[in-house]
């Protein structure tokens, strides 16, 4: 453990999370034992941020970091993006030439949306919320009579349209289901892919022999509405497809479309426009399983933030390398196209 | 394969479930291929069915066979009961000293049971049809606003009430989410349940720890309302209950007092009276997943009884053991209590 | 806990097992707490049998009880066999319809066996005693002058023959190795194989296919020489073969021609005659991994044994089914043709 | 596919691997198809790698990369280690602030140690090449005879000196076998550890609880004779040691003393001298089981070399990250001490 003077300077502007939300009080205990925090979480004067950065050896948040700013960093080893979306605030390029690591979170939110995911699917097979509320209405139906589209997961074809923490988090879950499961990520070599024990198929085939379709891909400029008409006409009738990594992945006019042609059903956690407005359609369709982009931001997920900030932080300090956040490449900082949730 | 005249005779009485539901016109052909079979299906006269038995080898339903019918079976080897309870109608002791086997069909829907059980506990753990509910009446919330309870099954303390054909299967899917996994079952010695992994406890011992409880006990008299007003005390506060086994094992006055003070949520299948009542206070319970005995009744279930049916029968008539039913135990066919689903 | 006057009476007849070595000191005065033990370990008069019989409960250890003996054990519920062969001492077919479980120990030695062939194999697979013998005699070779022949069990083709106790033990040992794994067991039916997540097969493709090749299979009159030349020769070049279960299914000189041959390796550990006699040309086979029919009798093995009885005895006193011992199965049990081991 | 002339250009100078060892025929004609590659294998005149290094995008080898020559490789974006070990004659610092990847080949022989670790484990919980060593002095024993020290690996208490790719790999064989398993790695957080199953824990406490020890660590200048005699003391008796990481790890001496004395047996594939001379007193040590340095490469680890190296720069190319070759931490890379194998 350094003497305090030696402890070095992590500044703490977490915006748009809170410091309350992220760090338990034990673990930002550890922090402040650990490193000197400048907490500018109440301060957003530029001025502030400025006076900090010559000390700073870590940010936590993700405050704007031109080229001018980081020049006036030089101790900078870390940027831990704590909110979920790398912004284009960020000068990427110069971090990694200054030996900076710009880390995320999401490896705290994938077992969160993991089995947010697995649960919609479950829903969708079974008709669970289906059924609830045709209980509330006395219309609800018993024994076999209520199961005539009721299908297992066991042994079925699935599809996961992206394989980054999300699905491999997810991937795990399936396993004792034994399912047949296809990959598509262009972002991943083929042999990669088999030897996670998946196989690795095109965007077509993956739509086409999938009964459940999970929709995991981030987005980018190639993935914006990588699920347009013509892809979601390649879905077998009666799938389940389960969408919760980011609205603009997929036509969401073709999408409600398909559910209310009763083509396929699909739990939906993400949209184009949130709240939804009050008079959409969506919100009577029986064949959708709607959620308000909660499959992440649970408490348990929040609290690992913190978890890992600490730890990774730490080994930085130690002349180690981080662990527990991802390290964000250099070559897809900057592709990623995720809006801001507000 | 035999002649068709060697053939063994197998009666076909499978009311109140019917040959349409569990034999896929393939099983149903290979049936009719290995064996001689007497259908009396839309024949419930008694005097056809005695007509048939002094030559059949195995008989694929229920129907009454007393002491006195199986002293007129000498050539009888198996009874496949194909509904899911076992009635009083038949004699077991007789069965067993003749050398008849009781396969009952519960494998065929372990899976069923299971999937659904993890898909109430999800639904419990992250509110997916409170929130699709909500969503109905445009009252649905964004993002953690909706997530304050909303908790992981990973890593959680969790309890099963019961390590049958159903607890095992629903274990295999737990494993993926490391938990902490009580058994309270005592029908199984420590040493056994130490062996499949999971932590062999009381019932107050499996009560007060799980933050997720799993009744998968079947009926007998002694544990009828197993769960009564003093056992679900124990149950920690916010805790999640999944019922999928027998109504009787639970007091449910205490059972839905629990939910509406809001000590904890519940997802319950199994009901004292089906329907449930049009007026019953259930139906606005909003810490309630409702469902109607619909965990196991599914189409793969009916089908996969079809497949076990005529896999059995056909070991049996080549001198081998079934593998694919359960041979119900001599000492515990006798106390089952379900009552047969109406 | 019934009064000591109660206590159900067990004849403890365990030889050519020893007390000593399958109870545990505590395990065994678990038995006498709650059984009313005749201890006959030391005593062969049959006169002492036959006076135990009229109050024995059960019988630990396989003394011969033919008809006669058996019609003067009327409250006889259980024979525990605890040498891993059924001997044609004991009327059968009576024991079954006398509602008396015969039970196996071949679940106490299936761990030890599966760790055992797993090791044969790895050993195969990468010289592993071979090099250890070349330096001893100063012939060793380093890096990959030694690793021309040697494989990875991760994605091989493999094979099991037979698929009970030690088939699935040793399935569970393989499953990270992700094998493309086949197996032939007459006895069982294709679709019970296939849920198991196995691949079944004929014997001809089973060996055809299988880079590595375990032999688990138990002797039956149709069993025997399951394994002769024409079978081996199918067997591909540079497979590996595991042979722990009975000599008696392989054709030893066809066997041994094909390691001499060098178109397999394998690794013995049942032998036609034992000890093997001192000329015998296996001893300085390169090829070969010699055991002396040492994969399941370990000490954690027979400690297990007397765990098993003392949990099964006590099931089957307090009315509940046997579930650690093997229940033989009434159409298997007289099929056996394992000679004792002495 | 980019024309011809586009190709980015890679030098191959894979020494002191060979291009026919660690390229199948077809691996390398994709080589060839998507790069321009400039062959260095027969031609080490340092001339000839000036004159690569201003076109070069990748390097396959370690050639000398001092500051001076990766001035003039300004598009030079990744350094494919191909040989096991980052040797000191690459200026790591300047590849990283150069925005170089190193990558290293770890991943493809890490499958390989791991069984082969797995095989010595085995061998030793079994006494395997010590019984076939016997048979054929003629001296072999049967039965429980030689099995008064077997024990299982099942339940047994574990553990891993390290948990990089090598300790991942293993740990995944390990499974099946639901150890009991610490992991000692001082650069690894310990939540991180949790999250992989394992319990973390100090030096000492691994040391002394573990039936099996795997000693796994690399080398650095704090991993010198991390088991010295105070250590190795520390063993409960009768443990069975794993050495298959770099021999600077362990005091020879000590170990070596403690399989004399019987105090445990080791599994040893490093050695502080290789060849080992010919009157060491090791070939003679029963409780020994000897590799020579034979743990990881195997054909298959030196394919999957290819593999890793030819779908990396492809990654790179497109302009995605690396993943199938290990990137090594900037932190790291200059801490190791392995000496080249020679």
């Amino acid at each position: 453990m350094p003497s305090s003077d030696d402890r070095p300077t992590v500044i703490l502007a977490p915006a748009p999370q809170t410091t309350a939300r992220i760090f338990s009080a034990e673990r930002l205990a550890d922090l402040h034992r650990r490193f000197r925090v400048v907490d500018l979480e109440q301060d957003d004067r530029p001025e502030a941020l400025d006076a900090a950065l010559p000390e700073a050896f870590a940010v936590i948040g993700q405050p704007t970091l031109d080229q001018e700013r980081l020049s006036r960093a030089p101790r900078l080893r870390a940027i831990c993006n704590v909110e979920g979306n790398f912004f284009p605030n960020v000068d990427y390029e110069r971090c990694y030439s200054q030996g900076v690591y710009v880390l995320g979170c999401g490896p705290a939110y994938a077992p969160a949306v993991a089995e947010h995911a697995l649960g919609l699917a479950l829903d969708l097979a079974r008709g669970i919320s289906r059924e609830d509320r045709a209980f509330r209405r006395g219309e609800e139906r018993y024994v076999s009579d209520g199961n005539a589209d009721a299908v297992l997961l066991r042994g079925a074809s699935m599809g996961l349209l992206g394989y980054g923490n999300l699905g491999r988090a997810l991937h795990r879950l399936l396993l004792p289901f034994a399912p047949e499961l296809r990959v598509f990520d262009p972002w991943l070599p083929e042999r990669y892919l088999a030897e996670q024990g998946v196989l690795p198929a095109t965007l077509a085939e993956t739509l086409r022999t999938s009964q459940f379709l999970f929709v995991l891909a981030t987005v980018t400029a190639e993935s914006e509405h990588l699920l347009g008409p013509a892809e979601l006409a390649l879905v077998p009738p009666g799938a389940r497809l389960v969408l919760v990594s980011r609205a603009a992945v997929v036509d969401y006019d073709a999408l409600l479309a398909g559910i209310a042609e009763g083509r396929f059903l699909a739990g939906v956690d993400v949209w184009p426009e949130e709240p939804v407005p009050a008079d959409h359609p969506a919100r009577s369709l029986e064949g959708l399983v709607f959620s308000g982009h909660r499959a992440g931001g649970i408490p348990a997920a929040f609290a690992s933030i913190g978890d890992m900030v600490v730890d990774d932080l730490s080994q930085i300090a130690q002349g180690l390398p981080p662990l527990r956040m991802q390290v964000a490449a250099r070559e897809l900082v900057g592709r990623y196209r995720n809006r801001p949730v507000t």
